[in-house]
């Protein structure tokens, strides 16, 4: 869906795009020759874009300037066998729209584009890129304003890159702090469940369809930015960049199977059967908090991290990985902020006392 | 509102608690003696809250040992004139829930604890402190978890402030970042205004009545972080101290009289046939948005701020205070992050290119 929504600013641009499938999309690409409409994102895909079944997909590569991965978390290993071998002789820049963390043997976690990075063949000369910030593709097919980051190791392609996608409606920054972006877009997914989870809570005392509160989801809200921002420089990421991935935050709890996955586990279901009413489909948001609560407890027993100032993402964990019930720790959250600003000269004076 | 929705803590924590209205609240204390409901909150007050009229403010104080300061910003000066001096000879601590901040002839802005603080008389002995965070009296009112911080110099006074008022739904850090902590959570009520203008823009587009689009708020939502990041900062606050303010912008945008302005704006509509609309009252988050612009103004003037790193901010200002169209100047959003971070020990190797 964000890969087809991504023809948009690109022919607008004037640009000839070529829309390739998984192998899960060979439905979605036949229904898209013969309809010229993406059944899911339930658009019509911009003239002039041509689709292209994945057997196609060396024919597809052929002549281009940019390859955008559209994958999600659960493709990546997929494109790392089927995509990057056929990058070894015709490099090209990528740029993935997937989000996510690849949670390495030794407990570290790694952005996409470096696993890519790694795992193109020997002598590969692709470069990977990716995007970040909050951007959901039915309202960027719509040409709704979007604030995006793109994400990569050198300042002049990604500068290439904005060239090729800005439009009026499309606005790109660009990061050289790519761990940072990659975690905070990343770790979004898996702070929207803890959130969520207050309202599937509120539902439990006072039954579905009562009036939401505001006040709980603010708190967890707080914490969350927290957490997240002491994970993106734990993990190697400037604090700076956690404004991607908090304003993203603010869009993934407003709807989607992540909401749902936070507020059926609110009302009491275990993981198993909050899965199962969604069709049994893993999602991005629990494969993220596995990764990172994962990261983060072999980090601590190493001594390079304090478990005690990440309750929230541990509480999340627990309730998916561990079969525990929701009973968010309030408490654990309460901070006593006792350090003291230096006085800037802009500043009001301090009493004096 | 926020003064009697805080009388529920603090019954429910077994305390003597009497309910002082100011000359604008006759009518409200009256019919809290009348019916025990509080008339625009539409709560019961709690069992064994004292109601008291304005005139008996004096008789209200006697053997206290906290005054809450319910006013809005709005009452900041009639609560200078009025109580403070009633304080000079039983020095009391003072907890504020207003939000704001007062400009400075010199440009400055002062949080109300210091405010308050210099305009006590001569030899005044009472502590000012303030209460920050995303809380809404309605769900404090019905005992929603609440996450809030209470901000002053002194950390043993704020360790017995949460003491009378923690409860197992309202949570309490404490802070002695005042400058940093008010201007964060006065800032979001700013900043509301110019997330909901989006929604505005759209209606103006599509007709009111149309769906929300929520990359456009988003969008906003990141420039609103990292603007209020930059201001806490130049104005003397510590940078950690905006998590207070941001999830509470979480909430404002959500709904009230703040987020009709927003949409009002978007519409078309100039400020002042939108103040109209809302009843001929200034709001909240007008007053903040023209303090904080002068000051950044004046900063600007002495070489000591950059009014390019504001674009948000200035533009909701000349909108509200200088007749300017609303045009969103989303161009000034986009960003190069060009900084490398420090590689973490915990942090996943970058790829060597």
């Amino acid at each position: 869906m964000m890969g087809t929504a991504m023809t948009v600013p690109l022919r607008d641009n004037g640009h000839e795009v070529r829309l390739v499938g998984t192998p899960l999309d060979e439905g979605i690409i036949a229904e898209v020759k013969r309809t010229g409409i993406h059944p899911t994102l339930r658009r019509s895909v911009p003239d002039g874009v041509q689709p292209y079944p994945v057997e196609q997909l060396q024919q597809a590569l052929a002549n281009t300037d940019l390859l955008i991965a559209g994958v999600s978390s659960f493709g990546v290993e997929w494109f790392s066998d089927t995509v990057l071998p056929l990058l070894a002789e015709t490099p090209l820049p990528v740029l993935a729209v997937t989000k996510g963390l690849a949670g390495q043997e030794d407990g570290t976690v790694l952005p996409f584009p470096h696993l890519w990075h790694r795992r193109q063949p020997a002598g590969g000369e692709s470069s990977f890129q990716a995007i970040g910030g909050p951007c959901t593709s039915y309202e960027l097919a719509d040409r709704r304003h979007s604030a995006v980051v793109f994400c990569g190791d050198d300042q002049e392609r990604l500068d290439f890159l904005r060239s090729l996608l800005e439009t009026s409606y499309y606005h790109i920054s660009i990061s050289t702090d790519v761990i940072g972006v990659e975690s905070a877009v990343a770790l979004k997914n898996a702070y929207a469940v803890g959130i969520t989870m207050t309202v599937g809570l509120l539902q439990r005392e006072e039954g579905i369809g009562c009036r939401e509160a505001y006040n709980p989801q603010a708190a967890i809200f707080g914490q969350c930015m927290r957490e997240i921002s002491e994970l993106v420089t734990l993990f190697g990421g400037l604090e700076h960049s956690i404004a991607y991935g908090v304003s993203d935050l603010y869009v993934t709890v407003y709807g989607g199977r992540t909401r749902k996955l936070g507020i059926l586990l609110g009302r009491g279901l275990s993981y198993a059967d909050a899965k199962s009413e969604l069709d049994g489909v893993t999602l991005e948001s629990v494969a993220i908090c596995t990764a990172a609560a994962s990261a983060l407890r072999r980090l601590a027993e190493a001594g390079e991290a304090c478990l005690d100032r990440f309750p929230l993402l541990l509480h999340i964990d627990e309730v998916i990985n561990r079969g525990q019930p929701v009973n968010i720790p309030w408490k654990r959250f309460v901070r006593r902020d006792l350090q003291q600003a230096e006085r800037h000269r802009g500043c009001s004076p301090r009493p004096q006392t």
